[in-house]
């Protein structure tokens, strides 16, 4: 098979051996891949992929058509749509997962939307959801609320009732995210706008503490993204007056059994609303497979609002 | 009535109007009043007891018998044996207290005992468990084990099957902590003895780094006391890969519909363990209401295990 490969700091196209279902695994011919955040760094060598994923694929989601089954196998049959984050290797023409961490795409989904879904929509949805706490009526702060991450959080929280406010670098990009649902605010001052009952936090370090001042009591702050710096002041007199909790996440490191049960978290919870045309996946791009590295400049040029997909 | 009377930042005992119970009121005799580490503060002015509650009168937790009801009171019968924490006014001969505040006094515990137990069985619970969410097998790391919290704290792990190891900075108390159940461990370096799941935080900011060293995969930081310091250097990109969260916490700004929620759980959850034996209240110290300046001097000294109480 053909894949996208990392050579150098560089990505290039290359042949590879066509991976092999395990036991529990099926083999997906991939018909989308979404570019991440966490892609850029990986290319860096700065977030390497977990043991016994592919370490010179990038490529954290997929989704594609079932295409061959490893032993005891049975949960899909072939030709079946499936979508899935992977540990790495997503950028391919051909991948293996295990069985349990695959969902099944909805019709509603083309491919580029299907191979865009699972990362961020699991990584939202986690963080909103799982760790947050999230429901109805309360006010949600998503920071960054242009990209992957940012889209499918204000989505999910208007799908459940929340009131929902974003942070836009950007000017250009505030239109396109409010139209998702939600109260476009400039980075600047943004505590001035609060409080929040819950703040997913992309940026990281430097908004921890305005972050503090943003929440509601007994609020909650999601970190899930550390890319504006990792090492920030948190002021502890204020986590207490306001019975407040900081919570830290990421997929990408925990056990097949947990990535497994969020997976049947986001069949119940989020598929129904994908289903109903509540949530939709935003498309910035596609690229051909053989033009990943294309993809990746694209990316990191940022100012889109929407996810940038590869088609094998 | 006589009370313990805040006057120019000094403890003197003076006379007061007898307290009248309002609407779902008990007026109660108090028969033991414990000391607790926000009563320091308050006396110094940094700390002022919530609107509704007595400004001059400290104390924070009592325990006595029901001489009076006002309307509407029907949990408790005259002469019921009942302890609560209270916003203010507890080290007093007498102090109206919601009956839905009030916990009863278990058989095992007598008047100083009694005193003694609600604040600090109150804060461990909350946080340890309602917070942090402890189960049985974890491992509990409590710093200050020495102190009021501390004990409690130690004693609830070891209840529900945690394993318990504990922090005390004073080398002549570490007999009476390790008798608890606790593993003792100095201040210094306490890092290298985790990975522990739940950590409970009473020092609070120059733990903050070397506990999210301590803290394992999944780990919970309970942030309770912060009197070494609010302000904190957070290193996020621990808090991402650990998958862990921290929660600030205090209770006596909490409403009273909390209040009562958090009774109702110690009623259920750690009274049985009280009646069993499972749990005790050290006592360090008692002292007669009017020589509550004494019993702070005391308190303040520190360098003891147990709870320091006034009995009027």
């Amino acid at each position: 098979m053909r894949a996208a490969t990392i050579r150098d700091g560089k990505i290039v196209f290359e042949t590879h051996p066509d991976p092999v279902p395990g036991a529990g695994e099926l083999l997906v011919h991939v018909r989308g891949a979404g570019l991440n955040g966490a892609d850029m760094h990986q290319l860096r060598g700065l977030y390497p992929a977990p043991a016994g994923s592919p370490q010179d694929i990038p490529g954290m989601e997929i989704a594609g058509e079932v295409v061959g089954h490893g032993p005891g196998a049975t949960r899909f049959a072939h030709g079946d749509r499936v979508m899935s984050i992977v540990g790495g290797g997503g950028q391919a023409e051909l991948i293996t997962v295990h069985e349990r961490l695959l969902i099944p795409v909805p019709d509603a989904l083309d491919w580029p939307e299907a191979g865009g879904f699972p990362e961020v929509f699991t990584t939202a949805y986690d963080a909103l959801f799982t760790q947050a706490g999230l429901s109805g009526g309360e006010r949600l702060l998503v920071h960054g609320g242009a990209g992957g991450v940012g889209t499918a959080a204000i989505q999910l929280g208007r799908a459940v009732g929340a009131r929902v406010t974003a942070t836009v670098r950007n000017p250009d990009s505030r239109d396109a995210v409010a139209a998702l649902g939600a109260t476009v605010i400039p980075t600047e001052g943004f505590a001035e706008h609060g409080p929040f009952d819950v703040i997913l936090e992309l940026v990281g370090a430097p908004n921890l503490d305005p972050d503090m001042d943003a929440l509601a009591t007994n609020g909650r702050i999601a970190v899930i993204g550390i890319g504006g710096g990792a090492h920030g002041e948190l002021n502890l007199g204020k986590l207490l007056v306001k019975r407040a909790r900081i919570h830290g996440s990421t997929l990408r490191v925990r056990p097949l059994e947990e990535k497994a049960l969020t997976a049947r978290l986001i069949e119940r919870h989020v598929l129904p609303f994908v289903a109903a045309g509540t949530v939709r996946v935003p498309i910035a791009e596609t690229f051909p497979l053989a033009e990943t590295a294309a993809a990746y400049a694209y990316f990191a040029a940022g100012g889109k609002v929407g996810k940038v997909i590869v088609l094998p």
